[in-house]
């Protein structure tokens, strides 16, 4: 990085058991804040933010449970305790239950009601199962204190997808470098993979996989403009565009993308006012992202500035989601989601518009949130120039 | 195949409407059984069992509505749309939703609403967020109808199934070809799941990729006995053993595994009793899992024999698991399960004890349960002799 680089540095050692303890210390604030005693948590995602154990949903629960004081109560399998003790950072008491299913007596529901006890009022997240949530005799209230508390990250995340929007900005990179017309696109999908895999692996070597996944495509013109549409895994780069490239990930836990809309050797005419309506929106949204900013009027502003060029029906998605121990999670920048943005929050910010016929155009950053604005973590070419390969 | 194979023929093709109509025949019989005049289905893996379209769980809701009658309704985003419709198959409405978030009288949950109108009483998933759960206005009871109706595969499944078995005990032939000492373990694992895909491709070049997933590990004996320890990326085969072997996928959107435990070169003493203890508590497995047979019995029948050598403390899971769209599905083989195996169900027989110091001991097959008894679908060596490799 060069000295005057806006970038927050990369981290790359693990989280210790202070930067833990920061995490709980917020959560407990908004259970103070909705006058919980007791919160319970099953989402993985949630309970990686909070122990950094990454497990995957499968029908043994593994569940937390937080009181306002005492160690964090982490409810696992006993086929997963001794690895869940080599992984789990901070103030973590271990209940562990037999087996799922189990006889009475000793399923895991007794050890939830034992770490319950007394509780008064509990909050469940809004994406508990139901099994679980009914698990909980207090009175039970629907509450998104983790999920609310990852909004905004801490220097130390932040340190942690600056790492993460590295290693996928060189990933980026060596993609677009290898995209050449009539060859095959699942090809590169393996070799920029196993680069990024790689270099994670240098830069950490005891990098959790379960909590680690990688993605490199490109959609061709013939299917960028529907956006999730993977199904051929045999198809080619094509002559011209829009190509749409795709890199996301998860870096040992921490979550970054980047996508271009790119050509090879021609721009077709149809495609050059809209890369350009696009890349305005873009900059409307870049533009608009500061502390104190509604999240749903970034998204009305890009939603107007596509409806005066008459593409309100070629939008498929809102401006962006956020980043953290996940590629993809709240808060976002949509209509209707009244919340105001803060520093330490990160955005997607990818507008985007689809023409069957045409293509997709649409870009996707990571971008930090501010004191002052906002800065990219991830770095991509930008113009139309840079993005007409010459290949 | 040998002509006199009994295990069933593999299937290939992509399931037809034939098909989908039978599974939503099984569900809707379970729905009168439980007096539900409409059914919510949320589960990823519901929703591929009814209508082949894979999805993974983020903010977004993909949710299934069942009436007694009529198409099933599959209510998506619009992001989605083009692409549910290029991959679903049956009798399927698609009812899209704009975004989430989105403005009032634009989310999923307008589309719930409309698809459930009049219903009396719906099932719910004992999975389903309560976000999703909490929508629903009528009498609401948690209820697996879908989850049972997938125990019993069709013939149609039980052939998927067997494709998906015959890729894996190839995968697995030479994961164990490949294991030499002082090697690293993560080498194997890219060239083994390369070979399985590759087989899954040429065999259905359109095979979704969000519905398949390879691995192809091996835990070495310093880490054996604590079964779902792969903390050490670089971790490498050792002389003898215990070490254990695990391989499972799914293989376009079937799932099955295979373990076993091997040796290099050389058995330590303490391991030998211990495999042999272990093979025979699979042989009882095996000898019991038949019609009629009780699920907690086949496990308590295993738990009484290594309760019988000293072992039971070294015990840390159940019998088995099934499979089917999954990898990983209930009915389970576990004391305090009281279901009844029936044929058409497929099962993993993996006992296994676990010993500090020594190793983890188990194999793992699977096991599809025939009129007379059961046969096991994948193929691996069985004994001590194959199983003690001379490297």
């Amino acid at each position: 990085m060069a000295p005057n680089d806006p970038r927050p540095a990369p981290i790359i050692t693990p989280p210790d058991a202070e930067e833990m303890a920061l995490r709980l210390t917020r959560v407990r604030e908004r259970m103070a804040a909705e006058d919980l005693d007791a919160y319970v948590a099953h989402c993985p995602d949630n309970v990686f933010y909070l122990t950094n154990f990454a497990n995957y949903i499968h029908e043994r629960p593994f569940v937390l449970v937080i009181r306002m004081d005492g160690p964090i109560r982490f409810i696992v399998p006993q086929l997963e305790e001794e690895h869940v003790r080599i992984r789990s950072v901070g103030d973590i008491e271990l209940r562990r239950y037999f087996e799922f299913p189990a006889p009475p007596g000793e399923e895991w529901s007794v050890q939830l009601h034992d770490a319950l006890a007394g509780a008064r009022r509990v909050g469940v997240e809004s994406t508990c199962p139901l099994q679980v949530a009914d698990e909980v005799v207090a009175e039970r209230v629907g509450s998104d204190v983790v999920d609310e508390a990852r909004f905004v990250k801490t220097p130390y995340e932040i340190g942690r997808i600056a790492h993460a929007s590295e290693v996928i900005s060189a990933g980026h990179e060596e993609l677009l470098a290898g995209s050449r017309p009539d060859t095959p696109i699942i090809g590169l999908f393996g070799s920029v993979t196993r680069s990024m895999t790689g270099r994670m692996l240098r830069d950490m070597p005891h990098a959790n996989m379960l909590a680690s996944d990688f993605a490199a495509v490109v959609q061709p013109p013939s299917v960028s403009h529907d956006p999730h549409n993977f199904t051929d895994i045999f198809s080619q780069f094509e002559q011209g565009g829009p190509h749409v490239s795709v890199v996301n990930c998860r870096v040992n836990g921490y979550g970054a993308e980047i996508e271009r809309t790119f050509f090879l050797n021609h721009v077709p005419d149809a495609a050059r006012e809209r890369f350009d309506v696009m890349l305005e929106a873009r900059r409307i949204a870049f533009e608009g992202l500061r502390p104190g900013a509604s999240m749903s009027a970034i998204d009305q502003n890009v939603r107007d500035h596509f409806e005066k060029h008459g593409y309100l029906d070629h939008l498929l998605h809102r401006t962006g989601h956020s980043f953290g121990v996940t590629g993809h999670e709240a808060p976002f920048l949509a209509v209707g989601y009244d919340r105001v943005a803060e520093p330490g929050m990160l955005f997607s910010i990818e507008p985007g518009i689809y023409f069957e016929g045409v293509g997709g155009f649409r870009f996707s950053d990571t971008v930090l949130v501010t004191e002052s604005g906002n800065v990219s973590l991830t770095t991509a070419p930008e113009t139309l120039e840079e993005l007409t390969l010459e290949r």
